[in-house]
């Protein structure tokens, strides 16, 4: 599997090691597993770090001792990693290798640590009259992850390339008589087989009513003859998540399908050309939702434009309507910042379009990670 | 798909709400997904509930609120269910759902609630000066989960039947030549083709060395004569996870092979034979471990013996050895318990064997859910 070199990863060291000393804290204590394998290219179910000015103390369990032991001179070792294997509980450990810590500020991700773990933790250390050295955090992590390094580019360009390849292929299993389920069970075989790691998520068929669900999940229904199919699909390939949707037809579509998905097609153009660094997130949102406004859809498009895409599928940043209560972190967007346009149009009971691609930011606009044509196919 | 009968989930509330009342809690904020399911049917991404001594309040965004209205008047509609649609934060929306409960004491997750999302909450509910109504709770619906009901057992044993047919047709796809990642692809299609919504986890295919890494994931590496090839896959069938594995044999196994292979059978028929209601889980868990200990192979078991299954791959109980920070609760296992029993010898370098199977306690002991044979199969 494709890991970061080991200079990357001490970017990403330095990088978060440059926020601690900004926010005053000696160590950082990371949980969150999708932030683990960024710092250490990890890609386990259990572990914790520990990152402090000079090393990385690794917490991780028997079952993963030799996966890191074979990093070992490796050109993507993760550099002043320092192992402690867990046998039984992770907090204890985790408590043990904060010792050295107790009279220094360490913090911890409060977004990725449960209350239940952060009260035994913070009891523990303080059980004997000692101040609590624990601190929360926001985002630091996650703060280096929005903006993608080269390495992890190259990584996204390559999952693109190959997740389009899978798209031109699935065209041909989608055909009346078949069942969403059915498709989806082909599709997921093609992502395999065309190296992913797994899927990204559930697989996504849903077609003629069901296609104005945006979560359908696949089901037993039988495609027919006139539906609008919406597939959508992401894999999963060295660790970094692509997701693609394209809206089918299967025979001759009405007119009110090709209005709908014409409709789509072009809120979705819309929104890839206001890309470009400095441009708020919210107004590359609004470009797609003014698209389908112009076609009295306004109201047929309840979700968000795009999410980013990296170590997680839906990561930041949020190409979301601006609304009281939404983060308004990370509003202008930036080079190396990835994520997905997939405006969208549904019809309870009629029936739905989505059109989805990927893009990185980039000093002249947005690049297509995915590329495949978005004319309404009809199968 | 498949969802809990009305009734079914009523006695699931009144046993949550007994519990409340016990803890002198007005209401309990459930924000565990699988939690959730298991109180609502509700198989989405994304849900709050407040659950009350008269009402589920139920907030989710409008991706999901067709599939919730589609259940209205359905044997399987979820009684005292309130719908609030939320636009923007979930957070936000949950405060004021929290509104009426200002001078009450409401349980929450703490095991299911991020310390940034408790600490915002925890403010936004005392701005005003008024008392924090919060109060942490731990496992209280995981408590009634542990032992499955009826329709829950139907569910797993239809799943399990089902995972069985798969066992017996992915033995063909195992064979010299082809690469373990080929060899997950194609068992996850099958597990689809059996009607599984999605695999349980990511299937394990670990050949010759690889067999030795309990967590392998799928390579490129190609199968060879003489191989063991440890074969780990689950399915979710109605939102319920099974989980098997077989180990195979790629032409003539060698002694040690067979040696490994007869020493984990053994030690699984062991822990199966143990279990009955009141028995501890440790002691499953030491009957396995006793069986390697008579091969000498005590060091090659490195994991616990089982996990129980349900809604989640893996949940309570665990069967593993008793320790010190070892959680104690559940320790008598009783009827209705659902857990794998795969007990594993792994050789670094050489490679291993792991065998499992999934019971459900009854009166008599354990009735098995998956049953194909474990022999060692030469392919």
């Amino acid at each position: 599997m494709a890991s970061a070199p080991s200079d990357a990863l001490r970017r990403r060291h330095d990088n978060v090691r440059a926020a601690l000393t900004g926010a005053s804290l000696d160590a950082l204590v990371v949980t969150s597993l999708p932030n683990i394998l960024y710092l250490t290219n990890f890609a386990g179910s259990a572990a914790i770090v520990v990152l402090d000015r000079e090393r990385i103390r690794f917490l991780t369990d028997s079952r993963y001792v030799a996966a890191i032991a074979d990093t070992r001179g490796k050109p993507y070792e993760c550099p002043d990693l320092e192992m402690t294997v867990v046998a039984g509980s992770y907090d204890v450990r985790l408590a043990e290798a904060l010792e050295p810590y107790r009279a220094a500020r360490v913090g911890f991700e409060s977004a990725h640590l449960s209350v239940a773990r952060y009260n035994w933790l913070a009891r523990t250390l303080t059980a004997d009259g000692a101040p609590n050295p624990l601190a929360p955090t926001e985002g630091v992590v996650e703060e280096a992850r929005v903006r993608k390094d080269a390495y992890e580019v190259s990584v996204l360009r390559e999952a693109g390339h190959r997740l389009s390849a899978v798209a031109s292929s699935v065209y041909s299993l989608v055909r009346a008589g078949r069942s969403e389920r059915d498709v989806a069970a082909d599709i997921d075989w093609h992502l395999r087989r065309a190296g992913f790691q797994r899927p990204a998520f559930e697989t996504i068929v849903g077609s003629g009513p069901h296609a104005a669900l945006p979560h359908a999940r696949p089901s037993g229904r039988i495609i027919g003859e006139g539906d609008l199919v919406v597939l959508d699909f992401g894999g999963v390939h060295g660790s970094y998540c692509v997701d693609l949707t394209r809206t089918v037809a299967v025979g001759k579509p009405s007119d009110r399908a090709r209005q709908v998905h014409e409709a789509v097609r072009q809120a979705q153009a819309r929104a890839i050309a206001a890309i470009r660094p400095g441009v708020s997130r919210f107004d590359i949102d609004a470009a797609a939702r003014s698209a389908l406004a112009e076609q009295g859809m306004a109201e047929a498009f309840g979700h968000g434009t795009g999410h980013g895409l990296g170590i997680e599928v839906h990561e930041d940043p949020r190409v979301v309507q601006r609304r009281p209560g939404v983060d308004t972190r990370h509003e202008a967007v930036d080079t190396g910042m990835v994520f997905t346009v997939e405006p969208g149009a549904y019809f309870p009971g009629w029936g739905g379009a989505r059109i989805e691609d990927d893009v990185v930011v980039t000093d002249q606009g947005a690049e297509l990670l995915t590329m495949v044509t978005n004319e309404l196919l009809e199968l």
